[in-house]
Formats: structure tokens, sequence, C-alpha cells
């Protein structure tokens, strides 16, 4: 099935953490068209060199920027002039070398801290798109150019097949040899905790303190609410939350955000 | 005198609201040697298409996404490998197109919200890189990979010939036209003040409510603890900040931030 060969070459993307291919341009012009699937990534086309030039007066890379600055907020689709530029970045290896100078930096700050080692402090990740990559998912429904799709979207959480984001996986891994403990903190919700779990450990995030999912009595709040209460508990829990990832500002903003907060590229979304 | 002649090339740059030429690869390049000065444009040569392409394995745009999401703190030069990378960005119209999205998201935010038009509204910005440009000056001063020379920057401020940046100047007039007050919050000191409001003035700030510079009592404070005891001043004399502008997070970040908060790119220094 054409869909699983599109899953197989992103997965390999994520898997291996150079892509050397990407540098090219054209590159994923000449990989991708024999794919024939549903949302064509020969759509895809380069625009000019690397494929990461805008179309004159329309700057999707300042949208991004926007984006990614918390600038622009609250928006609902990918702009639709911008789908080939986003699908380009996150498939391109730009995507990848933002993600590992945010996890390098997440590194350095650990490693600059003299930890007590007293087994409280944890380092608090975001799940979608910041330990698990959705990118097979987004890569058929349109990179974010379509709006959010909750019966298609949690049919492939319950899959269990996303890919881990390689970066994030690293670090978990060092922080782990650090001995910071990880708690996993997901608007995803507390019926999809089988799934999740599985989903992480089969991808390499072995273990954790805690994984935390969103209840029911937190229904109609926004992430931003129910993030900040959960870390509030965990700190009155007397953890201390030495570093927090995610690629959502809505990870990162309200209360109780730790010592430092990390975003992580995220162009096809956007969660209050 | 050859500097002279980049700095008008700079303010011409900054004083048209579109650089048409800049979006032709090359174009730098075929401008700007002929100049001959000190700190040579030609060194910002293109290094493929538009000039905004990483050297493979440097990638100093993941670099500036970083420093732009606050990943990447404390930092006191730009790397050197990212020096032409970073003095094409500021000349070429992806700073200002990058600009342009934030101050139309600002405007957006703005007419959003229903004015008590009590002359209470007021909108905060910051001065240097958010409403004057210093480009001239860091043109001929490495583009952020020297140190700062608070001697040499003093001395450029002093000239009070910073252009406005015309995004932002575009704002202020739209701000103005809706009955919102203007109060520029600085990290400049207080013997800068004429200087400041000299300068501001002749590019077009023609008004404002107050100009708050930095006075000798935050003498070794931070600008997030300066700018956040300013803004609750503000707050407590009974002004509302529908907006907040700025170029570094320290003008964003603290307390009495303001209904919300809008950031600039500046990829050329960084200030806690």
């Amino acid at each position: 099935m054409k869909i699983l060969q599109l899953f197989s070459y992103i997965s390999t993307l994520l898997a291996t953490s150079q892509v050397p291919d990407l540098h090219i341009p054209n590159q994923i012009h000449l990989h991708l068209p024999d794919l024939h699937i549903p949302n064509q990534i020969h759509f895809l086309r380069p625009l000019s060199g690397a494929g990461l030039q805008d179309i004159p007066g329309l700057s999707c890379s300042s949208w991004r920027l926007a984006v990614e600055t918390n600038n622009i907020i609250g928006w609902e689709t990918v702009p639709e002039e911008c789908a080939n530029y986003v699908g380009h970045y996150m498939l391109g290896q730009q995507y990848r070398d933002d993600s590992k100078v945010v996890a390098d930096q997440a590194l350095l700050h650990t490693n600059s801290i003299n930890l007590a080692g007293d087994g409280k402090e944890i380092w608090v990740f975001d799940v979608d798109e910041t330990t698990l990559s959705n990118l097979p998912y987004y890569a058929t429904h349109g990179f974010g150019t379509t709006p959010y799709n909750s019966t298609a979207f949690n049919e492939w959480v319950e899959e269990g097949k996303a890919p881990a984001l390689p970066e994030s996986l690293a670090l978990y891994k060092n922080l782990l040899s650090l001995g910071i403990k990880i708690v996993f903190l997901t608007g995803r919700l507390e019926d999809q905790r089988n799934a999740t779990a599985a989903n992480l450990k089969n991808v390499g995030y072995h273990t954790w303190e805690k994984l935390i999912l969103k209840d029911s009595s937190y229904s109609g709040k926004t992430a931003v609410a129910y993030k900040s209460s959960e870390r509030k508990k965990l700190e009155e829990d007397g953890y201390r939350i030495i570093g927090n990832m995610g690629d959502q500002w809505s990870d990162l903003l309200g209360t109780n955000t730790g010592n430092r907060t990390f975003k992580l590229p995220d162009p096809m979304y956007y969660i209050s």
C-alpha cells in the first residue's frame, strides 16, 4: 500500500540523525513523485533553490517565524499559500536542524545546573510533535492546511505508530543518564493512555516517572490552564522542573513553567 | 566619505516599505562592492540562491530561529560563521517582511479590541531595533559579531541619526489614529533623553505620552526587572497596556506585560 511507503520514508527520515540527501536541491522532488500517495508530495515542488524560498510577496518564512515567536496566535489552519513551504520544511533538513539546536540548548542548560540528584528533579516533555512525531499523519492530511479532524487523528493515535522525534529521544536519554526523571504531560485524553504508553515504549522512551494525560475534569479548559495546573501539582509534590519542552506556547506559558522552557518548532497547528 | 554612502543606502532601504530589488539573487552583491567601506559588505556574498541558505552543517537559520524563540539565551555575540548570514538577513527583504508580519498582527490585535477611548489605553514600544533602527551602526560594527562597545554605541546614539523601523512607524501612526497613547520604554539611559527624543521626532514619532529611560536607580538591574517595574507603575497610574512590542524577550517577559506582547526580530544582540 502506497501510504506505507510514505510512512516508511518518513520513519527513515526521523530515525536517522542526518538526512544528507535533503541538502541537495530538488531531492524531495526526485524522491517522492513515485509514491502516488493521496496527498501528493510532488506538489511540494521546490520553488527555487533548496525549496525554502518564499513566493515573492507572500513570505511564508515570515509567517512561520511569527508563529514560532507567538506573534500569530489562535490560527486554525496553515495558510493555503504556505502548504508547499510547510511541507518542505517539515520533510526537509531544516526542521531537523531547528529541533537539534533546541535539544542541544536544553542539554547545555541541564549541564550548567548543579543537580541535587535527589530524585525530585524532573523534565517535562509534551508528547505530540515533541517526543513523538505525527509527521506521517500530517503528510497525508495537508500539513496543517486542512482543519483538525479529531476522528482521523484519534484513529492515528490508537494505531500507536508515531515515530520518535530523534532529537528529543536523544535528549531524553541524556537526561535519564544525568539522573533526571521524565514526566510526559500531554493534551491527549486519558482514554488514549494505553496507545500512548505503548507508542512511547516502542520507539525508545522506555521509562518515565509520570505520564499525565488530560482527564475529563479539564474538558473545555485551555491547554495553558490544564498544563499549568498539572505542573503546579508536580511542584506541590516536591518535584523541581529543570526544564519544560514543547512544540506549543501553551506548553510553556502560564504558571509553574519550570526552570527554563524550550520551544520546538511546529508550523502545522496551534493549540491555545 | 564612504560610510555616508552606506548610511544613505541603509536609510533608503528603511525608508521604503518595499525593497523589490532585493528579491533578485545576488542583488546585494551587485550593489554593494563599490562602496569600499571599512566593514565590507561584499563579504556578505550570497552563499547560494537568494543568500539566505546555510553553510551545510552550520544552520545559521536554526541559530536565528532559536534566538527569536528564546531557546538560545544570554549570548554575547553572533557566531562568527553566521556573520554573512545575519548581515544578509538584516539588509535584505526578509527582515523587513518579518517585521511587517509582526506589525500587522499588532494592528489586527488592536482592531479586535473594544477600545474604551478613555485616554488610558497605551501601547508600550521599546526603542532600539523596535521604533528606531541602529542598522547603520551595526552594519559598520560586524552585525553583532563583535562585542558590544558602549563608547562607540553611545556616540552613535548621541548623533541622533537612527532611522525609523518603517513597519513600527506605520503601526505607531495607526495606533495614534485609534486613540491609543504611546509610551516608549527603553534601556537607553536618562542622560540620553534629549538625543533620543530628538531622534524619535526627526524620523516621524512626533508625539508620545511618556518616554521612559533607565535611570540610575536601575543600574545593575536586568532589563526584565527594570521594564517590569516601569510597566507596573504605568498600570498603577491607571494605564492599560493594549500591546507591548520589543525586539528583546526582556521587553516582553516579567510582570505587567500587557494585554499582548509582540516580538520583533533581532539576531544581532541579546539583552537579559
